[in-house]
């Protein structure tokens, strides 16, 4: 990939060319996490403000010169990205905020941010010339996979823990994967997809072992980058499993700043559940990653042995951000105000950033005063269970008027 | 509104203005459905192709000088319309045909098109100064205005059936929506908030009892003209429960060839279940609409009493069209279909048109020559239990490789 300068390894620190490796360092295995450098002078030449403004290109592809594309005709047909950033006014005013956006990834195809990094996969397995791409997943990811994968005809076989929703399994069959249902947890599902892949020579597109995945979910935030015309916030907030997600944000303010777009970088604050911290304890402890058996509602960061751990401490760490946790309870009540203030549905993960920021705000680690984008990542619809015990109870009545009245009347 | 001539009833004739009447013909009563006609030669003046081309508003409010909205400001925050129309390539070379559009107007914030007459409800009850919003539903237009209402602080109390898909009850719910499970259908909701709205004076968005739905509607058409750069397909399938989709689907094409943007229409295509086909039978019949007791898997076509009968039967009619009847069966393997070839997941509702499209080529009602639009009305997260009932099964493993490499060689 000529506008690839090299993958480097964030372990060893050796250096690869993109054509040299698939997946992780094959020196240093699972750790051996590759980053992938651009030549920014090369792609400076064509792509700016004056390029961008022009580009009727409104998806995540309008971003193709940063992206790990080799041949932009094995891009699949499906719209992925350009969400909306909504600047949130009810909430805004309800906490006192001077600014505060939210960038509604759950209105990709598949409803999650995944689509954006499973989009890259499905190119990059079309220019391998592989038929059969799988990965292992918590849910977003399998279904985004499945659905990008059936949309361009190559056939998926996936890994997801037993106890995924079943809405996000519901899909994986909608759109014709082999769907492996693994008695166990998502970091047991991650293994064996790992060894299949070894074993069946299946394209993998797991996060943190495909090097090309935190390019694409970097994509959310070049478009917040745009949308926000290349104002630079105070805070992102992000909720983390494997870390991925938030290594892609900061990625792309990288990628920009190399590219003289912006002049500065967000702090970062990665948000979990209480019940699954490690990052979190990581970020704010002395850097080191303990795994943990995850206890969360939030299914989607349910992630005991985060793949992305080294890069995504690094990063938040560099940002001068920090890591908060949150309870269940605070996810599902953050859920209930994104939709009752906002009419925003978010799944728990998807919330669990906005809670986070709550929590942030009430703790003085962040001011009300300060610029601020939260993420949220998936819709509610893939988690109906969850949004039922956040949203309350319906009235059963009769369908007449006197049963309405007397209803009303109480 | 100085660019709407009149609202003329369907049924007496009466012509009334904008600023005359709320709901229906007050003369007519229930079947009084009023029709918007607009000043053409006065919207000409700044709406066409140059200026379309030059907006960069990617949303249904892009056609804002056809829509019925006096106050812009008015209008809520999020993003609704532009979804995406697909080239479906693999589906439409399994088919053979030489042309096939897919609209997947899933797409949209609430996951369903019904979000696109909700923004506008709302924009008009704003602009009334209501507080209060109210629909009965099957379950779409209700979460769809329930959100658009959260989104710009308005209250509402909606009326679905008991039997309504629980995400669809569960989006209501986190919107902060009162929710009144009716012990009924939805024909018996229907009539209930009917009632409501006399009683307690709330804003209604009821189809074909608001004037203005089917103007939101028609912007899915509008959207699908510009999106085909101003071509006319010959058919265009649409699933059909009131009836008031079809009705949109044709008022945009009529509201397009006013101005001078096309110079034919399409004939459409009205799809219902089997067990729910009352508009089917009128259009391929004498015209007249028998009520029918639904019996259906695809809930939100399930209505048994159609409230926009006479315009749809019309619509369809005039356009030389016809009607189409499928079976839960066929509606399923739709889902499947859709899903696995291409990546659109779909509920049962938005599969039918498409289930309609196989049966009309099979019965050699259209050719594969045909220039052929499907529509589809609603993400598949909105009813997983049919998209279970359509998927098929998992392969429950243990987490190891041996498990799984006996499961691949059976």
């Amino acid at each position: 990939m000529s506008h690839i300068k090299k993958l480097k390894c964030l372990l060893c620190g050796k250096e690869y060319k993109a054509e040299e490796v698939r997946y992780n360092c094959p020196k240093c295995g699972d750790e051996g996490i590759l980053e992938i450098f651009y030549d920014y002078s090369k792609i400076k030449t064509d792509f700016n403000r004056e390029t961008l403004k022009k580009n009727q290109e409104f998806s995540m592809w309008r971003y193709l010169p940063l992206l790990p594309v080799d041949d932009p005709t094995q891009i699949g047909p499906l719209k992925v990205g350009w969400s909306p950033l909504y600047e949130v006014q009810n909430i805004r005013k309800n906490l006192g905020m001077a600014s505060l956006w939210i960038k509604d990834d759950g209105r990709n195809p598949t409803a999650s941010l995944k689509d954006r990094p499973s989009a890259i996969a499905v190119v990059k397995a079309r220019e391998l010339k592989e038929k059969i791409v799988t990965c292992a997943s918590t849910g977003n990811a399998a279904s985004s996979l499945a659905g990008a994968a059936a949309s361009v005809g190559l056939k998926s076989y996936i890994f997801v823990p037993q106890t995924a929703p079943s809405a996000k399994i519901a899909q994986l069959l909608v759109f014709g994967s082999t769907v492996f249902a693994v008695r166990g947890s998502y970091d047991e599902a991650f293994d064996l997809s790992i060894k299949a892949t070894r074993e069946f020579g299946w394209y993998n597109r797991n996060t943190a072992f495909n090097p090309y995945m935190v390019e694409g979910k970097k994509t959310v935030a070049l478009e917040i980058i745009e949308q926000m015309n290349f104002e630079v916030p105070d805070y992102i907030f992000v909720s983390v499993g494997d870390g991925c997600i938030i290594s892609g944000v900061a990625k792309a303010y990288k990628d920009m700043s190399s590219l003289g777009f912006i002049d500065r970088l967000p702090k970062l604050v990665a948000v979990q559940a209480e019940g699954c911290r490690p990052i979190v304890e990581a970020i704010n402890g002395n850097g080191t990653v303990k795994f943990v058996e995850p206890s969360t509602i939030a299914d989607s960061i349910a992630v005991g042995i985060p793949r992305n751990r080294l890069m995504a401490v690094r990063d938040v760490r560099e940002s001068g951000g920090f890591g908060v946790a949150v309870s269940d309870k605070e996810i599902l009540v953050a859920i209930k105000y994104l939709g009752t203030e906002q009419g925003i549905f978010a799944e728990p993960a998807g919330s669990t950033a906005f809670a986070g920021l709550v929590k942030a705000l009430k703790e003085g680690k962040v001011s009300k005063k300060d610029k601020i984008v939260v993420l949220v990542t998936g819709n509610g619809l893939k988690d109906v269970e969850s949004a039922k015990k956040a949203g309350g109870e319906v009235l059963v009545i009769d369908p007449d008027l006197k049963a309405l009245k007397e209803i009303m009347n109480h």
